[in-house]
This record gives C-alpha cells, structure tokens and sequence, in this order.
C-alpha cells in the first residue's frame, strides 16, 4: 500500500502546540507516512524551549496528500515569504487536502490558496482572513471542499481527528481519540472570547495590541502582493 | 524576580503531546523558565517523527521547582532506569511539585516518590501503579498535597492549566486557557472506556494487549527493585 504523505510545515516562531496536537493524531493514522518540512533541515526554533528539526526539506519533500500548516507569531514572516508561498502552491496542485492550525491559514490565504473559501483561525486573527479572499468562519474546525483549518492552537487537536476520519475512517478516528484519552475536562471554561471573564479577555486584549498591529500590517503587505501577482497573472 | 525553574523529563519514546501541551501551558506562565531536561544533550526520539533536542543534560540542571515526567511506551525502560530514578529522587528533595502526565506517574512510583500518594496515569495502566504503593485515582487531574499527576496524553492539557493556576493565578490561568483556545470540542465522544463504542475499546484492547505485557513484566522488575531497596535501607 502506498503510503498516506501527510506534511506539516516547520517555520521559526511557530506556536509548538498548534503542531504537535495533530502531529500526534496523523502520527496513529494506519499507513501514514508524516513529514515534518522544512525550508532546510536546519532545526527550527519554536514559540517555547522545544527546537524543532525537520525530517525534510522543501527540495526533497514528495507530493503530499496532506498539507498542514501550523500557527503562532512566525506566520507574520511566513505570508511575506515567497519560498514558502511557492512551495505551498506548488504541492497545492497534487494534495489531496489543504489544512491549517491557527493563524496557519493566514499562510494559505497568502499563497492565493483560500479565495472563496469558507476558513477559521485563532480567534484574534478572523477578521485578517478577509484580506486574502477568505470567508472568516467561526467554527472551531472549519470545512470546505478540501480547505479544512481549525481555529487556536489546541483546536488542532479536533481538526485531526475530524481529518483522521477522512482520511481513515470513523472507528479509526476514535480509536486514537481513546489512546490520547481526549476527554477533555478544562479547570476553567475561559477557551473563547465567548465565555472567557470580561477581565481576562480585557487584558489578553491589552496585551495583544502591539502583536495584532504587526500582523494586521504583515497581513496588508501580503494582501497587496498577492493582488498585484493575480493581477499580472490576469 | 528569581525564575520559577520547571523541568520536563525528555527519554526516548515518549509520546510526544504528553510533553508539549504542558510545555505550552508552562511557557505561558510570566517568570517561568521552562527546561527540556535530557541525560545527555543528544537529541531524543519520540514516538512521532519530531526529534525532541534537550536543553539540559541531567548533570547540569539545577534544582526545580516543578518536575514533570511525560508518558508513552518508553516509561518501560525508565522505570528500571537507575540514573533517571536518582536524578527524580534528588530533585524531589527541593522541588515544590512532583507531576507526570500519563504513564509517567509510573516512573515516579518506581522511584518510591509516590508511596501512600492518589494518583492516577492513563486510563490503561491504571492498575499499574499500586505496584509501587500509590493509590490509583481515575480523575483526569488528580492532586494529593505536592503530588499532581496527569490522565493520558490530552490530559497533560487539563493538568497544566490546573498547575499553572497554582504556580501563578487563575486570572493567569484563564488567559493561557484564552490565548490556546482550548475550547474543546472533540468531534466524537470516544476518549474514554467509559464514553467510546464497545468496537472501538474492545479493538483497542487487542491491540494493546502486546504493550500491556510489556509493561505489566517492567512494572513487576521494578517494584521489586524498590522493595528490596527499602528493606535494605530500613
């Protein structure tokens, strides 16, 4: 049986969780081959203490079935980085599913890959979808065609299993969700804008303020090239 | 402000998101210095393609204040693991909390540091630890005085939010919970023996029947081994 190729993308200053939660879901998928991408195989450094090395390099990487593109603060260098943009476009042609984690899709918009789509983030970002031709969804694991993005961080855990049911099948989907005991009982109900305490969600918002103003700015500038590429195109 | 030191134990065939959803958490916790704490520096193989660097070998890291020993397949090895045992017991001495995640807690009871402690592991290897005098616990969370120890894998998750409440404050700890979305929603209610289909518990359990051997022979060892330790130092 050919083997399932199932691709994340490694880049610097990506949020370490929004990779490894569906690292360890595709990693249980019968016949899947996982590859960990890097421009190089030079380790990469992530959100946290956790260096991260790539298993493959974008010139070894075969055509994937899977595309996977993670989150986190790097992604405001990634949209503006070409490389990264044509190797995405390039295994676009051949994949059979284009995803996402977090601002991940912020990534795949850049590349021209989400125009028309219906697509999520981390809640924080929704709104800079629009720029890329997106339709900002604000479901936690969002469908359409072969665009599946889930939202923050740890809502790469559901994307997984949904695309494990894909991929596989129902039983095989929740077969991994019983090994990783994915029962989840958070101690706090503070997940979402929506039921997080108004202080909380205040001061996260304070805090945030300098980091959304370079993405919103990061996110313009990409926005604008991929118009000007499209138009050339045209 | 001295540093709050927390250590992650890094071995070979962990499974890797017991390790990285808490050190999501804990990177987040403001003065936290978070350490990926190895015997040597060599990188660690984890039961995925990500290879895990350790940012410190066990002769250089200093006293924690919280240590954490992730689960997977390799607790086999470690729980008969002399070095890794002494390297526990000499940090138990000065930490404030001894944690685990998953088969992890099993690591700390054939170190002796969980005699006459609740704790619990995941939902598997639940019998397991009364080998080594704990009392087993089915909560996903399960706190006895310093001891916080984890359910498998996704309960790492749940565990660090409740330490990091703990460590910090719960204002502190919601916004974590805020910036990782970690707003649940499994896309199937399997991620426990008592919630997932009987097919897919009854596959499982065949599957694992092989592993459960294995650990069943390795926990039998080292129960032994700190046995007749005790009895010779009493």
């Amino acid at each position: 049986m050919a083997a399932l190729q199932i691709g994340l993308l490694l880049f610097p200053n990506l949020t370490q969780l929004d990779l490894t939660g569906p690292l360890q879901v595709f990693s249980r998928i019968p016949g899947a081959k996982v590859h960990l991408v890097g421009k190089t195989l030079a380790p990469v450094p992530s959100d946290t203490a956790l260096l991260l090395p790539p298993t493959i390099a974008f010139a070894d990487c075969p055509q994937l079935d899977v595309v996977c593109v993670p989150g986190g603060v790097g992604t405001d260098d990634l949209v503006g980085d070409a490389e990264t943009l044509a190797f995405l476009r390039r295994q676009a042609e051949g994949a059979r599913y284009l995803t996402s984690v977090c601002t991940g899709s912020l990534v795949l918009g850049a590349a021209g890959l989400l125009r028309g789509y219906r697509a999520t983030t981390h809640w924080s970002a929704l709104d800079d979808l629009a720029a890329f031709g997106a339709i900002p969804d604000r479901g936690r694991v969002c469908i359409d065609r072969n665009r599946i993005t889930g939202g923050g961080v740890t809502a790469g855990i559901d994307f997984a299993l949904t695309l494990a049911a894909l991929l596989a099948d129902r039983t095989t989907a929740q077969a991994i969700q019983l090994m990783l005991e994915y029962n989840p009982a958070p101690p706090f109900n503070a997940g979402s804008p929506d039921t997080a305490p108004e202080d909380v969600l205040k001061m996260l918002q304070e805090r945030m303020q300098g980091a959304r103003k370079r993405r919103a700015a990061a996110i313009a500038q990409a926005a604008a090239r991929l118009d000007a590429e499209t138009e050339t195109a045209a």
